[in-house]
């Protein structure tokens, strides 16, 4: 929309201009009653928005830019071949930038975005991130944002995500199908979505099954690995060890096996262990590993294709769908006797 | 050097300001005569560059480029965290771009940057690339370029290695040692510096250990996983069957035992296993994997130095240095009885 007609909309709501662009671009900054009087009356006075104006802001760089925590995670090399596959197809350019779990670089780079390097970004936040008031502002700049994996809930996006709560419940229930009396579920920071809704599923999963609140625990893992083996190894050398772990995410998969090893607990005849992951390597583990397997690849391309969908509709005021592409149980020797290899 | 020394030097010498300002970066399309005639020249007028001038051209970015094949192997992710490391003490972006092993997207990439997207370059060339113009032109135009890992021998450029042809030879000497009689070596493209110098160790060290041409196979692996658990099936269900087998690179690692436990042969009973990899799981796999395990982060390290040197000292005039970093042979079960763990 062109600033002459955000000028009309604005005097005749007795509005700021700003205001009304935010509310244009359905920013959470501006209530829900103010957006409805500005989109009202931009429908009745039939103002589009201006493709050539939002266009000249928005391609100009042929790139899109994706935030991701790290590359080492194979849920995230995977997710950026399925992004890189729809961008090359578009003839933009994918720059990677990885902010480390940290909220700092997470903020930092996406200020340098408010410069215009790039198009559009996809984001799967960092474990540190718990306020998203910078993602906010660049999409308030004008740049269009697509979360995936890793969402900020508070803000009005689209979003690709996978079946988190539902995959969290039905690895506990499969534990608790295989014996699992005691279940620990290891989680990542709990901020992040995905914890919050795999736990979710674990949790409830107890609960259907009757289990008692010492039954389950949950402990929160870091970035150190040598932090999470301390922690996973006084887990399971405790009186009360557990017979169930979860790995939410991929990374404490070879510490558990390690600490494993070193205290002499078989898996799975002591402790039988599932982990969200996309690991290459699942199989050939010893033993080899039941994982929860996202579809990394079909998520990095749906959310690039969803961006994209805007850059060509150069949509100001984007629809913030949802999409939800499920998880597969992929059912081995780590978690008890019905593997499938 | 400002253009007004290049005129004089240019003048004085009867050559073109173009081939002088090549000569003095060190151009492959410029004769050692030329160069050497610019060189003694610009000493004896004591024109040294003008650091303005130069930095004009490159510090416009605080953004360095790093360019690979893909993210989906250990090596290049714990490469990158090392790059980063430096990157951000110096206070600049990194982007990361991926080739996908394909010399189409690394030609592309690299013409991108003509523009001053990026104040310079680290490189580790995708296995299709065997022409290495695209990176001259780069150099030509004044972007410092840092090889690692995978390096061009024909460009006069600054690069990180580890000591490939050592480890081809020591992990080759290790099967030998361990009883095997037959040792297949499962290459990256042939045209790739670390496929050549790890072959060249592996074929010394079957030379010194007398064996016959039988006693050794190359076989060429490629990108599809697919088409590589064809290749290694028939190889290994062959009459002449190796006992022993060197991985080039850390994807062919998971076909080799996936195709061995699927033809019911034993890891390290029938077949002995070495691969090239920085796999985190490499020592919970069935059985634990004998790597070469290169210094990855270091060399990240080392490269991003090299190149910040460059940075800050607006050198045009690059001193080409080698950098070796070691790489460590870590023997476990899949390469026979002296393992550690």
């Amino acid at each position: 929309m062109s600033s002459t007609t955000l000028k009309i909309l604005a005097k005749e709501l007795h509005l700021s201009v700003a205001t009304v662009s935010k509310a244009l671009r359905d920013s959470h900054e501006i209530s829900s009653d103010t957006k409805e009087k500005v989109f009202a009356l931009a429908k009745k006075l039939n103002y589009v928005p201006n493709p050539y104006a939002s266009g000249l802001r928005r391609k100009m760089s042929k790139t899109i830019g994706v935030v991701i925590p790290e590359v080492a995670d194979s849920f995230f090399s995977e997710a950026i071949n399925g992004i890189e596959s729809v961008a090359q197809d578009q003839g933009y350019h994918t720059l990677i930038y990885l902010t480390h779990e940290r909220y700092d670089r997470e903020k930092a780079i996406l200020q340098e975005f408010q410069s215009g390097r790039v198009d559009g970004i996809l984001i799967s936040v960092s474990g540190e991130t718990s306020n998203s008031d910078h993602i906010s502002q660049l999409m308030d700049a004008g740049i269009p944002v697509v979360f995936f994996d890793r969402v900020c809930e508070d803000i009005a996006a689209a979003r690709i995500i996978t079946d988190d709560t539902e995959c969290g419940y039905k690895a506990t229930a499969h534990l608790i199908e295989e014996g699992c009396r005691k279940i620990v579920f290891l989680s990542a920071p709990s901020s992040l979505s995905i914890s919050i809704n795999r736990m979710e599923g674990y949790k409830k999963a107890l609960e259907d099954h009757y289990f008692k609140k010492e039954q389950g625990d949950v402990a929160i893992c870091g970035n150190d690995n040598d932090e999470n083996y301390g922690l996973i190894t006084k887990i399971i050398s405790g009186k009360s060890r557990p017979d169930g772990i979860i790995a939410c995410v991929e990374k404490f998969t070879p510490v558990i096996y390690l600490a494993c090893k070193d205290l002499k607990l078989s898996i799975p005849g002591d402790i039988k262990v599932i982990s969200f992951t996309n690991l290459p390597t699942a199989a050939i583990l010893d033993p080899p590993l039941t994982t929860v397997t996202q579809p990394a690849y079909e998520m990095g391309k749906a959310a690039a294709s969803v961006l994209f969908k805007r850059l060509l509709k150069n949509n100001a005021n984007p629809e913030n769908e949802t999409v939800i592409i499920p998880s597969v149980l992929m059912i081995r020797h780590s978690s008890g006797r019905h593997a499938l290899s």
